[in-house]
């Protein structure tokens, strides 16, 4: 708490944050509560971590991998005294348990192979030797987080021009990243070089983290936000009221499509009838090289409460169908750039991300 | 209560019934507790007629219309016994009364006037006899109403192909109007006549009335409907699930261009891209002939809370900026065609539309 003005984005409270060593515990900013209340819960068994990732507690690409980072090395903690196998098993146990808390989001499966990855590379190490090495590299995941958000912020930044709208979609924020997000970031980074920006946030139902935790966040960092219900983002458009939109993305696939929160597409095709750019934030780990296109990746259907039962009251008819996908798949087509930690990609062509991302996700 | 089978809309309660005679009373399904509950109001005083189409219990423009002139009818019953100069004078108090329930609503004065012409029209009669004559207007405009309702589905029903999905917005079914309503009873239309169809409600934030509402009323004519949040049109259309898009509108000036709730601008758009038709169902009592095109049409903008406080509870951060037009204007081009009581007009430009109902506008 050493900043020195309250828009400091250092008096924000945390994602999360590991306190302890090895057999410590990992604390997650409760996002459900947001943005009435701003609690956290403190995670000391992989239920615990699993719970919070499958409800969406901790969420957001980055956040999720770096939580569940975390996750492997509470639940590897009870064979830490035990022999190799059986904590080699136990690890195995812990990864598969946590790679069903959210089935889209690639960061999650990226970031458990690299810490099963650790104890391979240790085969002759000591369970205790090799529990402390995941700790060190789920720490070196969420610095490395934090490294990529600043990179993006400052690649993304020259594509906002001063006094402009910009529309975004969920929360792609510091909520969804160890560091500043990764389409907020972008934005942060644009208002730090003193670029005036009004930011449209669309609500996103059914779960409300455009209204939630995007406006939330953005009202932290002092830059002008405005809550505006989903349906809305087509007539704000056609009223001028913004000139670039960005988003995030939970997975890209090789050709540049790419998995974001539902309504996504829309705002996507609406963004191409007005002209207006149409931007995705996303670290190079958002990619997943060994899909050739979005067809191919799979898409979470959530619960039909999340949408008949909002928030503690009944609002659709009992028995009601519903239809529920928790993301879309926007095609490249309508993209007119992608930023990374290492760049922009632009045109997004299957040879331009092969280019920027491709060696490194060849090699993780 | 005579329908033989339990889909039989007979069945439904109704939006609203007149009960006795002229000193009888308006009974109103409330509305705002749908569809949790499905509870009538009694109507004896015209302050409770007020409060009810203020409120929303009653909503949709032509109902509105209906609701209103019965309202006269309970609101001039005071001075039934009294001479004309007492009862015109109560007629008048009486209207310009009801006409502060809902500004905005053009079918509300259209009714009040239709009534204050009864009287005007018999200068000699005694209050009673007027008073008997006013209920037999507000009767009429009823039966006109049901009989707009049915014309429409008939006109409209032809343009649904038998096995599709239909994607709708807001509610403009039979809790909008004194009959089927006007989208819906295309639907129901292609149905009576066999056809399978499945409908997708968009839930419409921010008052969810295709969630608590369109959704209640297919499901009450067995009709298949699945509720998706606003964000997910785009989506369904990508999945092809569905193969044409119908609402309903507010206004519709004269070259075509619809007023519609929030959100229709961006459906209309997202079909286009997908090469869906897109219709438009309204009675010529919505066409604004006056208005050269849809630029003039004004956009009520509504409180802040709608978004905020949603579903009981805060959802977004105090103090954040909001933006909440209650309508957005759909150019003609994106219109395949409007289908009114007297026909459809297809291709939708300004002659077509003067031809259809330019005449009975003019005279209305």
């Amino acid at each position: 708490m050493s900043g020195g003005h309250t828009s400091s984005p250092s008096v924000i409270p945390r994602t999360l944050t590991w306190h302890g060593d090895a057999t410590g515990s990992l604390r997650l900013l409760d996002q459900t509560l947001l943005p009435t209340e701003c609690r956290e819960i403190v995670c000391t068994t992989v239920e615990q971590v699993w719970e919070a990732i499958k409800k969406l507690r901790v969420r957001g690409a980055p956040a999720i991998g770096v939580a569940a980072a975390y996750g492997v090395v509470i639940g590897t903690r009870t064979t830490r005294d035990a022999d190799r196998r059986a904590f080699d098993q136990r690890l195995q146990e812990v990864t598969d348990y946590l790679a069903t808390s959210r089935p889209t989001a690639v960061n999650l499966f990226w970031a458990l192979e690299r810490l099963q990855q650790v104890a391979v590379a240790m085969p002759d190490a000591l369970a205790a030797q090799v529990h402390d090495r995941l700790l060190a590299e789920a720490r070196s995941i969420e610095a490395e987080d934090r490294a990529m958000c600043a990179a993006i912020g400052r690649h993304g930044a020259e594509l906002l021009p001063d006094c402009c709208g910009v529309l975004t979609h969920c929360n792609a924020g510091g909520l969804a990243t160890a560091g500043d997000g990764t389409a907020l970031a972008v934005i942060f980074a644009a208002a730090a070089q003193g670029k005036s920006i009004q930011v449209y946030a669309d609500e996103t139902r059914p779960l409300l983290q455009g209204a939630r935790l995007t406006a939330w966040e953005l009202q932290q960092r002092n830059i002008p936000v405005t809550v505006i219900c989903d349906s809305m983002a087509g007539w704000v458009m056609k009223e001028r009221r913004v000139q670039a939109v960005i988003v995030g993305a939970d997975r890209i696939a090789a050709n540049g499509d790419t998995a974001n929160k539902i309504g996504t597409y829309s705002v996507a095709l609406l963004a191409k009838a007005h002209g207006i750019p149409f931007y995705v934030a996303a670290p190079s780990t958002t990619f997943d090289l060994s899909l050739a296109s979005g067809d191919q990746i799979p898409i979470e259907e959530r619960a039909a409460d999340e949408i008949t039962h909002s928030f503690g009251r009944q609002t659709a008819p009992t028995g009601v169908g519903v239809y529920n996908p928790a993301f879309d798949v926007t095609p490249a087509e309508y993209i007119t750039a992608l930023v990374t930690e290492r760049g922009v990609i632009r045109p997004v062509t299957r040879e331009r991300v092969w280019e920027m991302v491709g060696i490194a996700s060849e090699s993780s």
